[in-house]
């Protein structure tokens, strides 16, 4: 079963579809989208989308409001198609422990979430998911999905490890590999088992080719679609993956067996 | 023509012509490369290779040597297949307009090679380059190939567009199309007809998106190998575009005419 680990809801959802379907992928994992860039057409469309992002970041939009309508959307988008989507749920950064434990029993468990992300702290602020870390470990260890590309920098990285270590029945999964700090991140989680790589999102093939070199049980095929296809992120993992066996594994096997799928 | 317009030298050659090969790319622009990231396979050869790189910046290795021997390792590859490459030189940093002439009838010209890169100027160093655009026009108007990714900045990029600016007939390609800053350089780059983009390496497959929609005449299909491979470049492009001919002039007319293929 090949498995896209990482997509954002598309519009229309069959677009969505049909980019699973020109890339033979069998199952996503989706995520919500509060913005929807594909829908544009020119830069102008593009730019008033993003600040759509800015307003609800900078709270001129209500950010609540704005992800519990995302986290609708995924659960319909879902619904209708039960067999080919698995969601992960996003969540508020900066939650107490028990906002963190009402929210992910309102909006992840009662939707049938099986893990939470896309979480993206900012830089200095990624010891701040640790109540997070300890709800989702209450909530039988719910595995979290960071993004890890800009704006974040290797300290931040590491924070992130930190909590990993602390929490170790935590699945951490490292979105975007670690972006530009993609090799010290390959150095650092050697000692981390409960820690996994996205390769979504890298500048160079270089990095998910060393990633899976170094972690074949520990590496997820992955889109980021709509920023990436299905198709280009596959082309690529086929491309650096000679053995069968790891393709099989990387393309879906290693996330299934996270998510006893 | 399917034009590969920025690879850099890969080892084993053969290698390079079977990366061509699976792409179906017929020919390649080809840039010197001063270390050979592809050759390794582990992340502590990698480390050790990517460090022969910072030894010759920080002048441990001599930068002018590694450079002449980069040169003369492409214009071997090129001279076994000159049917399947066409060829970019590079140039130390910071030459004076005499030292660019002399660098440039020496190693670009005598080796028939057709555009100048990949340069890679410091952040805060860009208008540096004036006395190369110089250069250039002196000798006809070679093209500049200038990485604009990181550690460039927004800033940075606005200098070398003001370069492109002074020097309207010396063709300017901005190489990985801005980096993160591609929205605001796409932006830019309107009313200066003398500036093309390329491509690679953009972090999501929407920068080349929105820069064909906008450029469809002043943008390249590039692979930026070995950092990316020309199938995974390739596949983006033809995922973008649905217009024949835009295609047909994104993967290899744009550039042909810009070269006089």
């Amino acid at each position: 079963m090949v498995i896209d680990s990482h997509a954002h809801v598309i519009l229309p959802p069959q677009r969505q579809l049909q980019l699973m379907l020109e890339a033979k992928v069998d199952r996503t994992i989706l995520f919500t989208s509060m913005i929807h860039p594909e829908t544009t057409n020119t830069i102008e469309a593009f730019e008033e989308e993003l600040n759509k992002l800015y307003d609800i970041l900078n709270g001129v939009k209500n950010p609540m409001n704005e992800r519990i309508q995302a986290v609708e959307e995924l659960a319909k988008v879902i619904e209708t198609h039960p067999e080919k989507y698995i969601g992960f749920g996003s969540i508020p950064f900066g939650l107490s422990y028990d906002e963190n434990l009402a929210w992910i029993e309102k909006y992840i468990i009662a939707n049938d979430f099986r893990g939470i992300g896309e979480l993206t702290p900012g830089s200095g602020k990624v010891s701040e998911l640790e109540a997070l870390f300890s709800a989702s470990r209450e909530f039988g260890n719910l595995p979290l999905w960071v993004h890890t590309f800009l704006p974040l920098n290797f300290k931040d990285i590491k924070e992130l490890l930190i909590l990993a270590k602390r929490y170790p029945t935590v699945p951490t999964i490292i979105g975007h590999l670690g972006g530009m700090h993609w090799l010290d991140t390959l150095k650092a989680i050697r000692e981390i088992p409960n820690v996994y790589l996205d390769l979504s999102a890298t500048p160079t093939m270089l990095a998910p080719s060393f990633a899976i070199k170094e972690y074949p049980e520990r590496t997820f095929f992955s889109s980021d679609a709509p920023y990436c296809s299905p198709l280009t992120a596959r082309t690529i993992i086929e491309q650096i993956v000679t053995d069968p066996y790891v393709l099989e594994q990387v393309l879906g096997g290693n996330i299934a067996r996270l998510l006893q799928i």
